[in-house]
């Protein structure tokens, strides 16, 4: 199956007078929990193109505050349907398969299918695993690694011949720390050749960060928007930045923002189960005008989309980093 | 002195298009800060049939952020007009009466008058103990129990001859775990014959439970809305479900609902001197139409009114309970 | 049956040259866990005078660390024999006589019998009171309290008509707080008439307090030989100290220690279990001469026995206490 | 140079029907992030008198969210110019000139200058001092105490001979204590007669409390806005109150307000970085007329206004005061 | 290379009059910092046949207590020589071979050579993987896991067809939880088919478990040794116990002990850098006879070694077992 | 007065066969409880050459576990007879003469007295600061600093014409954390020019370090003996280490030993009321021969003395230092 080409990204341009790098839709909160009966929240998700439009893996906490994974379709980016019931995953293993709770995915086109990752509860949270042809059917392979660990992110193609995913080992509750690694795979399914990637930093992200969406791979290095984290007096506030990793060494930063390229501000950012929260996951990119859409989870409870060009990120990444 | 008959209870129709099983009052707040000078937040409160209307027990936090209890009256369960200093209570003896705090009341009718409990400080939080039979002079018993305890709620009749209480042993603080006790008493002053009846479960009560208004009885058993406690990233998420005990030994938990009933959503309950909070403390039944009218506190600030059918409720505890 | 005159009550004279107000056994540790087979530790237990010698109720916490009650009898009151078993408790209610643990018992002879109280495990820890009258068959009654509790010792007759029990209300772990409070029973099963007794006081005191072995009748009240507990840079170091409490109201403190009367310094009291631990649980009073013979666990891990005059430790109360 | 005569002080008559002491402008928040580009947030700053209108230093965090002071001008005292550029401090060592962090200044005139205290990082947060004669070029003297402090606060004049400054000892993080103290300097550089001044009370400033704007001096002492703190479920909240001190030995507490006088309550005061903050940082006094105009930071975000009659404000601190 | 032939494993019989399953060496402890000049301490080492002897890595905290392994030889496995100098590891890769610190080895003779894991600082804790053919040349390989992990112990031949390893995955400090789980790997250097072996249980072993030295097989299963740790008033306390693992499926527990089979009581255990710890590392096994030596630290300060009978050991996890 | 000479250092030649840089007396512990009578342990302490022999202050906490200062006195520097009445202060001021509690203190020769500072009581712990011509009057000044601040320990002389101290600023509890500040004072009362000396640094002072003795002058700078602390599973260990700090700035570090002088290893450095202590307070130097003698708290509870060359040393620093 060949790559799936992206129709018409989600879009709307820097409203007027704006210097703002990353710039909201004027439609967010783009989805709530209103999109799935009996759901408390829904946030934290990722987006593919598929088809003639889009098609997602979506976080949905639902009134029993159980976290799972619902799929979702959009003819635009913007409007979308989501599946009321959760995905069932096809999985030989009966233990694996078990579900204790799945959150915050990401998916990504690579070789011929979406692979798909998630925080996958086993004794501990660590990284689940799988993959899907058609959004109909849904396969789920073995955990990455042994708990505890968050944000498992793959990269589109294969490096140095070897699958490759970032991600945040963890512990057993809110961590209030977290360094981005990188571990290399022959098959999915073993990892190996870990590499610290990067640590926090002063100010905006000094108490942990995470990888966001899948990186997105320019003529500079990989382009990752990940989350960063401080804890003020009243507890955490996520925002995001970005970086670029080299292309063939992906745990060599390249370059780093000093400063978010998007933090909460608005309403629904600033209040909801989680306060103060700007989560990226999604990212969507029009190759031939570097357009970008941005799906970040709000305070944990809705789903914001920001837009952006991807030549003045990169820029702002070499001139604003570290 | 008879069970007053309550007039009408207050009430409006589920919203159109709602399939919600409990849904705010389109009033909501009814009661802020604003209805006693001098008050910071008035919340976590208890109302009763009295007279032709509605009289109750009130917590408000005064401007110096001390907790304490007023009377109220309304024509109507909604337009409330409370008493703008404190109730003065009638104690025999001097050390009981001593005000260290007062906070979070419970009113129930049993016998020839109204039952009043609260959480009372004495040299930590433990369950205070009362009586009025016409809301103008109120007397003070001896405390239930030792420190540390909160939210003691009685049953509105004996149970196996005794009095009988749950409430929710805690510690000095914020106290980060609790689980719902069952205790007897032959004279509301000596409790023993204590019974555990349940714990923190998956999701959104997996921090802490602790029981609301004075439970219901009805043919399958007592009726307890209770508040279940998660904690988030950013802190405490309260929120509101239903569990069914068992007539005879109401230790026996028959069922009870695996999801929330009401949490927070609006600003009022997600914004405030504590956000997300959802905490039931009143509740009213219109026996022969099965309404029902709860209030509850939110955001630790302001008093919200909801609105639920006992038919329904009691089948979504037994369809969705554990 | 009467109360069992005590014969010859263990004695050592105080050593020469020593002006210490409680001195060791030469023999101590009188009691380790070679006592009984399969234990790790023996500590923390009561006695009292029995036939013609004693007997007493012990903590073994056996090689799973599992924490239990055996029974012992002696006729010196230094060389003990264990039964290898631990206590089976008669007991009517299914729940209550379920075992999650039990220990740190005290002992006391009131009316026909011996009454028995320990740390009893119920969804948390409080306070389990049984009796036997011939240390053969043993009897549970209801828990006293509401969890979280620790340390309930029973007074050796009814005062205002009421049975009579201090305790230290706790929470679920190591608790770094406690104070002591005072209950009344009609019935040793309902329990209420809580009254604040004694905080934690400056140095040795300053974390936590609980009341040792049952309070010894004098003409000038209550001698309560208590523990006290500070936080020194690696940990707690549990002291003995003594009060007077008033013969009619022993919720007021007429006097107590501000200096510890015994307090860590052998080998066995320094390293152990749980290092720097003198606990008292056990008192032996012989009238006529004023000897005092106290029974303490040692780090958690052994028993120590040690020696005081009763005029001394009074005289010495009114002295130094605050 | 003389003492800069204030203008118009900036100010709202109290609104119809409010009974208030202290009154919100009705243009809060009167600075947001706006008013700097590259700016996240501006708040807890002091402002004086300057020229025909009015100077100030403001805390900007940028958009790294890196701490640091920025100087503004206004003719009104409401609409602010804040230069974009931070302000760079004249200093002749330069291990004090590194910059670390610069947060919650205060401005105060005194003898031919303003003086200006924040907090500084070096090696952990203390106490900065600098000062300007004419808000162009600003000069840095030696930090006045060892780390750990926060909120130096200069007195207007010398006292007993000396300078005299208020701060509060804190620790290396969100620390949970905080007592104001008071120390002299005959130089502004070396500091010592260190005295106690006031501790957290019970209520809303239980868990801390701090000065505010410079004392303001009365024929009834000096009267000092301050800021206390309550730890509620979800974390801090910070309100103001007052205290009158001795004007001759200021360590002398006379008074204290029992009550807040501004306590969180608007949208903007809620919801921020830091939800639930008013934090009081400049004060305007219109002799005459009694007039005061009080600039507080709200929720670490935004600048709020408010306004207050000072001889109302002194009846109130001496009727309401513990 | 031929697997090495023991000679005479050490031995001493089970003193006279003992019942215990597994007993002390009366020559304990065997190894101290005396046996490495600058050393502050040796302990929790591993041990295997080497030769006419016994070689083994040891682990030596430095004066300037800085951890790292030494190789050491005895005839005896009594009396050892260590090498003064640390080992130098043959690695390719420069930032696996920079040593933060390596901590707690593992020896297990697999094919052709000694396979050594430890504890290896990289960005946090993690195992360390090795091999050498002569305890001359010694050969790093990749990390086996993400940070953050303790305790890697590889079982001594492939299982299903893939080397398989036993850890437990933890956090940056001092962690107090802990459970043990499976891995397997094609090659040694990629990792993956996690499994949950066991977690914590009540009693010794309530706080967290780790895998001890590498298992041994027995027709009824894998032997493991490993150490349990409860949470006392002052601390932890490392103990000792044994489970029974299914051979072809070894995250399949079949039984493992209720009971402690070694837990502090000598001075050398109770008093160190770490008081109360016994912490298995080595285990030497004479197929002919079944006699085991174990090899275990003694409170993070030196060596201890015991000894006892296979036969007796595996009747006891069955017996015992839970 | 002039400086007093020093009659016969008290003296023990290296153990044969030892390569230590620093060695235990043989008469260890030199000091005891036994040494005051109602004095539960003796540490921490200072020394210095007086008259004929020596004179000291010394830590007692007395049975209450109150933290006081005594004076003694010893013919050879080991035998010391102590007065069981703490020191009188004659102090100006009675909020500052008032007492707390009193612990640690130094002792140092300047001009024309001795000085003595201490940690002192005063709403948090602060450096108190005194003096004494003959240990028969003592006088107090102001306290340095603000709270919150431990081991203030002055210079022997005037650096750059002020007073000079070294002290760790610290907070209200057994802070897990500290760093060495140095601050200066034209008067003995004010202070400032404060300059950061030095953090912790990995391995035995990882947690924590603060200074020991007053530094002594070599040509090669000012030699600091100074604590570290590691955090260990079961608590701290304190050890000593080495600095070297420059003659003229002695905020400059020149060389500090990346390994401990000393370390717990002794069972009285092992076990005491804090278990795991080696604290150095007191230092005598005899200048010809280069011998120094050097006095050390042990668990919080006995002295210790070492000895060691100072040739030895300061090569030693300069060799390992980092």
């Amino acid at each position: 199956m060949a790559e799936p080409v992206m129709g018409n990204i989600p879009w709307e341009e820097r409203p007027k007078g704006s210097t703002e790098l990353v710039w909201r839709s004027a439609r967010n909160p783009i989805l709530t929990c209103s999109a799935v009966p009996g759901t408390r929240s829904v946030f934290n998700s990722a987006v593919a193109p598929f088809g003639d439009g889009f098609a997602g893996v979506f976080r949905c906490d639902n009134s029993a505050w159980m976290m799972n994974l619902h799929r979702g379709f959009s003819p635009d980016g913007v409007r979308w349907t989501l599946d009321p019931q959760p995905i069932t995953w096809i999985c030989e293993d009966e233990e694996i398969a078990r579900l204790e709770y799945r959150y915050d995915p990401r998916v990504v086109w690579m070789d011929d299918r979406y692979h798909i990752t998630w925080c996958n509860g086993y004794h501990g949270p660590t990284i689940g695993v799988g993959y899907t042809f058609d959004f109909a059917r849904f396969h789920q392979r073995e955990n990455a690694f042994l708990p505890y660990n968050r944000n498992g992110v793959l990269f589109p193609r294969k490096i140095r011949g070897s699958y490759a995913m970032l991600s945040r080992p963890s512990d057993r509750g809110h961590t209030p720390f977290g360094d981005i690694f990188y571990s290399e795979s022959p098959d999915l399914v073993h990892w190996g050749r870990h590499r610290f990637v990067m640590a926090p930093a002063p100010g905006w992200q000094s108490t942990k960060v995470g990888p966001g969406p899948a990186p997105l791979e320019t003529d500079e290095g990989w382009l990752l928007l990940y989350h960063g984290v401080i804890t003020q007096c009243n507890g955490f506030v996520y925002s995001m930045g970005a970086a670029l990793l080299d292309r063939d060494e992906p745990w060599k930063v390249l370059s780093r923002t000093r400063s978010t390229l998007l933090t909460p501000r608005e309403d629904y950012e600033r209040s909801g189960d989680t306060p103060n929260v700007v989560f990226p996951c999604g990212l969507l990119h029009e190759g031939p005008t570097g357009r970008l859409a941005i799906y970040y989870g709000a305070a944990d409870t809705v789903i914001g989309l920001a837009f952006a060009h991807l030549a003045e990120i990169l820029d702002f990444v070499k001139r604003d980093g570290a």
